[in-house]
């Protein structure tokens, strides 16, 4: 056998299915040999008593965009890389946000152009579609996706992005025709902006409000509503970042039914809750996303859908905003609940609040942890094998934890371009120690070891999980 | 790098998560080393163009036992491992079943008698619980869980070995302390008894009004009542060979409520109908077994439940009668129903039959074969890592499969000690080239190239997917 | 006691909940007396042998009604009242139906003129409001439910008529606030118009396809948002028409959620399928409603529905066209089906089809019957106690049935003003003998024996079945 | 028109559907006339301001039984009807109740001798089946159902009483041969057992404990398994005394799978918790009933289980004993809870009480407080027309309601031979003023104006509500 670069020694080693003490050969970049032994390597890191699992990829977070109502997301690719490599992540796939009038292929191109060169790890993108023009349906989409742009984002709610239901179905047969999966994000416009009128016109303007407008209900009519678009159209789809029960279940009502419906859920929805927007002097903003968090017993209904595989895919939603003028004050000190941009940062603190509250207190297993976090991801996505898991052939894209490792989350450990965490103060168990990009130690014992720019764009491949059209099983395969 | 005593080179390498391309180098009975290319063995496999899984796991069949009326399995540990091992099997699980005033360790020495020096390949036992004196739960129970008789079976049917529901409890809360995991047979044996006499009154006593008797009902009541007392004694369980719809719904509400529920199926309720009970001369009572299988739409049931993670196992429940004087006709030529032994061969079949109809005809992903009939039997029944998956450390039990070969399915072919096979004539494609045990090459192309009595006894640990106790999440690591 | 007008003499007398055999006292048009036996009437009834109801009541019918597209529907008060009084209905609720731009005042003005000295029996309005602006939501709506008219029609599909979600939820507001009930005809606009180019594109153009455009999907979706935007505005909702499983168990999932949702349907649900639609030369035409009848399963979906208190009324869904250049064929000979006036004819055999189905069949019970067609109406609509039972101080609205005539339904037989009936052929058993409107006798076997224009506008109560503001029960009081 | 023995002149008087001010007629204990004014009586009630029900029928009630361990209850039919006649109750069905090794036919002719010439109001009786021996089902249960006896109870739990699934599908076999209707208590005898066993091995032995051995998980599993046994058989069936949230799920259920399951709950269920339990000094022994009453959450599930039309009837489940050595401490000052004779006193407070937190706090409407607590009791156990509601010919049992007074409830104001009640301090308002037994005054204004021995036994006809055989609608009618 021939030398390696790089050899991981010791480590117990961890893929969706496995966990085995054995040693990991890299070269080239890729895991070339896993062995009870290996030797031969330029570079030797000593992992016994570690954890080595797969990088993690981070299938939903938004870098280097701007909102449909002129706020930019604090993070581009080099700050937005940086926290990811920080927190064990090793690809990323935000979006290209198509806003109205645009042309899909322009908007790439853009994004292209702000990624290019700024990026420590891998990317892919996701496509928003928020204009379906013929000319989108019949000529863009069908040639990025041929191209590796093999996800769609489409959103029932946002007055600058929503789509009719009509526009769905659009768009829905065409990743049925070209094979790719559209993701949704799921509440009702129109209840929440009803809500919100009749809110406002109460007085109720701060953020502790704005849950009372994106209420469950709203968020589990819109699921339901993609659900049946998705059987109407004949194709799976992926509801992204369920908050809790209600949408919850829906997506089990839709699976049960025989539709090929998969799930997302985030950090934010297994440690936060309402309550955290009931903070004085408009603190509250700092916990403000959409769909918000709900309650603990909805943080259970949460977990449990990650134990029962409800959820493929644990995701950041990382959407940037300083607590200042340039993002949740971009319209004012104190203003209205509506004019808040929606958004926590999260990109850096995903990893290591999952390994915590589910591997080490034991609500789930490392494998499912793995699964969750990487190879699901990769799967979902049409990144797999390539990216996603421990095996001959793949990236060698890997992090070593420390799984005693005790760490307060506060927001000076972090990377991030965002003045704050909505995680500060928990204390985690379980944090990484090195973090390896394509064979590349990029992250060392909370030093950066790579330069920005090595990050390469990653094509995607029809996604393995979705399967070609026409809903079939949703299985963990 | 130490050379290896044998190594497969150029499959397609598959565990429950992973699918690559690389080779395996087995030394000394274990996986010592998976790489894109290994060299210096004293034996290679060409396994280019093949599929290399983990090795089966049947973690449900009857060998050597003595039913409960007198009638002996037709298979012994030498037919049985015989077959298993024709049938891309590696490791089986079969039963050391008390009847009533036996001492549970007695039988457990007698299966052992048995098997000692019988078997090609690796077996554990799960012990049937017919009788849980005092002694048998204060003082066998706890001794054998501790020597590695990790899983307990119980019935609720059959005169002489269902459990009331209190002596189920009484084996529950013992499973519960010791961290054992209890099988169910879930059938309702008073509502059949009635429903048989009913039968037999009005002169329906042919092989076909069986499943008259044991109806979808009686088998979901049983479901029902088996997830309650689970959910009483606060431990995990697994129902075993789910038919359809009924029971199937009762595993998933259970699960639902955040219960650790279990389930296993079986090739004959994807395979077989109760139509096929209705064949001439008795010949129906080939296809006799309890539950018996359903009909097409409740095969599609059970094909969803494999494909959205409903079954953790798809087990073969093999039960081998002869069609003669010492199977199904022990009591007469044309008994009634209820006097014909329940059961049908399926040890050899199992495999191919689930490689073929789920993997080769895309109904299930090449991973989730591999888990449902390989790497989750192994965890739960705490065989993992051992056995049950590719990974470094663990048992080099392989199967390559060539994944083109078409055979139909022919009594003739099949290696066990019964005149007739359920599915004959059926068409397979897919089939086991070589199946190695513990490193050693044991059949070759349709030969067997290992002696019997190689196969040794595994002490079992405590499930890794049921955890330690109480209830909890269900899920896929 | 005082002296009679009219006393109906020894028949079993059914009400909502009671049947007993008793004699009827009516004096002033209405019911002063029930008694063993009753002596001193200027006229005699005899109905011993007959069953004698309440009159009936249909809660949705479409009379002197322009369509969107230009259409009228065939029946005016007067061949509508007339073919009403024959199938034993002496109460219509037709509407009146604002088009964009109209004042909903106006429009209910017009009504009133084309109802004006017209009907033989009485009738109160419900306002279809399709044009929900500032000036109606605030003042129009607010008067008019003060005035009588205490129901609300919406729909969520039609170009002409949808309101947006947003719109429904103002008007759900105005129903919360001033007591009124907003009925919904949910069927998904998007989705329909979407299947429906697609069929188009295909050249499926025949009626036949269009049950393909209108799927149970289609329905569904939009019951599940009417359900959660009522859930919202936290006011009771009716969905009219049900058609069969899907939206079935939409209306029991929000019940079960402890929301006030009451629902209709209709014969068509329980006597057409869609296989009626393929008839050639354009015959199918004449079954062709929306949403339309579905399958035999479903058709007993919906029976259950009426035997297990899912439903609380069925009416008729009047809405006559004939089949001719007036009507179904108003956009040629045969054209496209989105082309087609929807809508069928049933307000004269509503009662007599359930009638016999239901009661002489077996289905339902006589007391049900009454509930359904008759009581129920009263209470949903705020017509009780006036109308919808034989109680002291009600209005002699009776129909005297003969429960053993058969007839065979013929177009012949009908008054409606439409050249076919889609329920020809069939033969009921229970036919009314003589139908009574307040005290008058209005039909008597088969001959009309009260002048036109002796019917009064009903203005309507608050629903008393729907209760003040806010979810709660639904119960059967 | 005749006279009248009577006239209840200008009151509310309230069916199970109707309700309108009017005057009611009686002669011969029979209702002859109702109307808006009636004059000619001996003797007129002045009922202005008040409401007229018909009068309560309680369907579940022990009365003058010696239970299983040797404990009387504490009322015979002297007290047990004063009790009752005192409450607004005109109609009692108590049990006959068979020991093992009795004669179905004697313990009926025991029991008759108890009430022979002791009741003030009319009684049938349902029969305990608890040795169904080949005698009792094929001769004695036929001949008795003939007979007038056509409900029959059986019970899951209580190992003096339980029956076996077989028994209980033999039973429930004559039961459809013969017209009867089961009522089942729904508890799973082993699993109460085996969790008692628990308990006191850990030393809970107080009257708290109870609850953590009837579960609602025991309920739920028994209450499964009575709907299976009912589907098998293909005959409806009863659940009395429904508890709370899991057992309730399974009637809904049964329900939509087509079976016919009626439900039963108690006031108990709606006043009472589980904390009542925990009192000093034994007094929690006071509260104990089986199934116990659950907690503040369950109330409400029950509360919406009687508006939405799961359950059909509210019983008392009257089991009266004393809180002394005849009753609850029997076996003891303060014995373990499993020697503690279950049951509490209900039969006076329940109308009082559901009409108070009922109708005047506006749960439910006077119609259904009419069906619930009267009409379909008398529909649902084969006593209407004769009894149940207030039409031409019923006897004329009647409820004079002063409807704003308002009572606290103290035992010094009962009338049973029970020193305590578990509704103690309670207040109500709405109370009987004057209470009429076939137009007889046998309580006026707190006075008792009848002599013992005036009630009749009822023999009962087959239930109109379960219908004749098989399972089918449950409906209302």
């Amino acid at each position: 056998m021939s030398e390696f670069d790089l050899i991981i020694h010791g480590g117990t080693v961890a893929t969706a299915a496995d966990t085995s003490g054995c040693d990991i050969g890299v070269k080239g970049g890729k895991i070339v040999a896993l062995a009870d032994h290996l030797a031969g390597a330029s570079r030797k890191i000593d992992a016994r008593g570690k954890i080595v699992t797969p990088g993690g990829i981070d299938g939903h977070c938004h870098i280097a965009q701007l909102t449909a109502n002129g706020v930019w997301s604090a993070d581009d690719f080099k700050s937005g890389s940086l926290s990811a490599v920080f927190g064990g992540t090793t690809t990323i796939i935000p979006f290209a946000a198509q806003n109205h009038g645009e042309s899909l292929r322009q908007v790439v191109d853009a994004y292209h152009k702000s990624a290019d060169g700024q990026s420590i790890i891998d990317y892919a993108f996701h496509l928003i579609v928020s204009d379906p023009t013929p000319q989108v349906l019949g000529q863009e989409l069908p040639a990025l996706i041929r191209n590796g742009y093999t996800s769609l984002k489409v959103y029932l709610t946002y007055a600058a992005r929503k789509l009719t239901d009509h526009q769905m179905l659009d768009v829905l047969a065409v990743a049925r025709r070209e094979g790719a999966l559209v993701m949704v994000h799921a509440e009702n416009n129109d209840a929440i902006e009803w809500l919100t009128e009749r809110l406002l016109e109460a007085g109720k303007t701060e953020p502790k409000y704005m849950p009372l407008a994106h209420t469950m209900a709203t968020e589990r009519e819109a699921t339901h509503r993609a659900i049946t678009l998705a059987e109407i159209a004949d194709v799976p789809i992926l509801i992204v970042h369920v908050s809790g029960r209600e949408a919850a279940e829906q997506v089990a009502w839709g699976r049960n039914k025989g539709l090929k419906i998969f799930a997302e859920t985030c950090p934010q929805y297994l440690f936060l809750t309402e309550d955290d927007f009931d903070k004085e002097h408009f603190h509250g903003a700092k916990f403000m996303c959409s769909p918000p968090p709900r309650d603990k017993a909805n943080q259970e209904v949460i977990w449990r859908g990650l134990q029962n595989g409800l959820f493929h895919i644990v995701s950041s939603d990382h959407a940037p905003y300083r607590f200042d003028k340039t993002g949740k004050m971009f319209n004012g000190d104190n203003p209205p609940f509506p004019k808040v941009p929606n958004g926590i940062p999260g990109l850096e603190t995903r990893m290591p609040l999952l390994f915590s509250a589910g591997v080490s207190e034991g609500r789930i297993s490392l494998n499912e942890f793995v699964a969750l976090t990487s190879t699901n991801v990769a799967k979902l996505y049409g990144l797999y094998p390539r990216k996603g898991t421990i095996a001959i052939g793949s990236d060698a894209d890997l992090v070593v934890w420390d799984p005693e490792r005790r760490v307060t989350i506060d927001n000076a450990l972090l990377h991030h371009n965002v003045d704050y965490t909505p995680y500060e103060g928990i204390t985690v168990r379980g944090w990484p120690d090195i973090v390896i990009s394509r064979g590349d130690i990029v992250c060392d014992h909370g030093k950066l070891t790579a330069p920005h720019g090595r990050g390469v764009f990653l094509p995607c491949e029809r996604s393995s999980l979705a399967g070609s059209v026409g809903h079939g099983a949703v299985g963990a395969g």
